[in-house]
């Protein structure tokens, strides 16, 4: 069986040095993807002064292309993001809407560029807003092309207006170590399925 | 300062003689509305044979023109909807469709139906959903002539994955409870205001 | 390649005599996936007396259990809804809900009853919607196990603040015709590749 | 009357010397709120070099603390946002999220710092997303204190999947310039309303 890649788009709303909880939950679905033949990297989004914009490239000292060229030699796209207002954060949604020159974006076999690539998705915060965020990123990313595998998400957050964050709440095992673990076998299943028999070129 | 009234509408899946969250914050956000000069009752929508549609008479033994005689007469609208996959219960959609056909009705200066009347939402859940379910709902209700006071929503819902409901969880004076007060108190003011003066025809 | 099945499910709020732009976007994405080796069948889900609720089976004439017979028996779910709102149809997210007990139920291989299962969606509505319900039905299906297809979903609705159906809106070849044979394809695709190449027990 | 002061936040993704359908139509609500004894201005909030964050001021050339003295001298604030993906722009997402400190800040009467405003949201897009626009931005504005008139919203967008803009798609008197007439009367006037008799301090 094929290594695959995975690339973790981590999208606090902080820089890097500073601890994220959606950082450290889109390493753990990294870390529950090595158990499936799956290696790869996280980036801190907010490090790497993307533009917004709606084009693969906006020029001009432009982040985005090199985080593009990570993402297209990836199999298995993880969007790790925090949730500020029951809502995904404004980098979450740049990133989409970086991604959504993709429709017009083909391979070598003139199939859409995202075609044959997973998407999986990490949502922490205080509070309420997990599903809502899921739905957004799955409904955006699916647009563009990628597939979700079954059970595709994993989320933590605390009771209704509450404050703790994700890294200091302590290990949740049952809950959102469970869904983590899912998550990598079904999204890590279907990126070797795919990458044994492709979607067919139209 | 004239009474005004306040209408409950329990979204419940649940009929009536079964405990519901849902409703029991609903009962909560009436009595803090009584500490206002507004008076009220809740209604366990699943009790009353609602038909699906967009119309205010759907025929046929069609549960709704009652339900809508207390709307029309009431100053505050509550939905109160559990949630359920992170969204409003299919109970509480249906209110909002039937609510729909309200678009096309105008009251006797010719404004539209629904204009001077407040709207607020209460939401409960085992886990994760809040946010999302207040949105789709003040988006319903503003569209067809609610108007949403500031604050204009209560919640609650318990950890990622969790599976206590509200009625059980015990009181929650400092989130859910205050959040209720709140409520209650900018409904009540806007309520009073609109009384005193309405939204001019046009 | 063994023929596959598909249900559709019709959520229009409407009874089955009536025509329902849902179903005929329904009926539309059935026929494409014709060409797939892939057959199936049409259901409106207002015919059949659906109880709210969120178990495999309320009682008492409930009308889900058959349904969900059919559910079980197909390869791919398709769900065709009207928009109400900017929203699903009450009825569609009645099925949603009933779906959410399948989070409860395993196959004879311990693994989620709807794993292995593809979901895609049709949307139609007036005016404005679509992709929202798509990212509520997506969140919802994929949450109890289903599996995204690339590219999942065909929608049409008019222009803004329009009033015409898409029944009566003529043929749309290069927009939402496009979109179905798309989806079609994709969703063809991978439930012959899980069909191959199910998701492993844990 | 008192004249009132509106701040319409244009949240296009490009800067300033480029036209912008979203700022076109917040200009027309500046314009039509004109008609009520409510004068303001237009920001463009990508010229502005406003910083990712959730605090009022995020430090070090962060230009949300001079659009924020304009917030907060505001009776009616304006959402104008494009649609991108069905889903609000990150720039109106960053907007929000910087809105979310207000939580924390009180008058000199110590009521929260955005009671007694109102808001209001105008969007466009060439296709569809409009509903799911204004239930985000509504529920976020409501949650910080923002009270919502009947009716708070206009948008445009063409037939699915169209291309067209707004600010190229011709006068749209009868649907988008209608709600635009039916916004503007409604904010106006509860903002008046608010002006002569505010939400009490608790």
């Amino acid at each position: 069986m094929t290594t695959l890649r995975a690339l973790v788009l981590g999208c606090s709303l902080k820089s890097g040095p500073q601890e994220s909880s959606s950082e450290l939950l889109g390493r753990q679905i990294l870390d529950a993807l090595a158990d499936h033949d799956v290696e790869g990297e996280v980036i801190r989004v907010a490090d790497r002064n993307i533009k917004f914009g709606v084009s693969t490239d906006e020029g001009d000292g432009d982040g985005w292309p090199a985080v593009r060229e990570k993402v297209l030699a990836a199999d298995i796209l993880v969007i790790a993001t925090p949730i500020w207002m029951g809502q995904p954060s404004s980098v979450a949604k740049m990133v989409l809407e970086r991604l959504d020159a993709e429709l017009s974006e083909t391979d070598e076999l003139g199939r859409p560029s995202m075609y044959n690539k997973i998407a999986v998705v990490g949502v922490v915060g205080n509070e309420d807003g997990a599903h809502h965020v899921i739905a957004e990123v799955f409904q955006a990313l699916n647009d563009v092309g990628f597939t979700i595998p079954a059970a595709g998400s994993a989320y933590w957050v605390g009771e209704a207006l509450g404050k703790v964050d994700y890294k200091d709440a302590g290990p949740k095992p049952d809950t959102t170590g469970a869904s983590v673990k899912d998550l990598a076998a079904t999204a890590a299943h279907l990126a070797h399925a795919l990458a044994r028999d492709p979607y067919p070129a139209e």
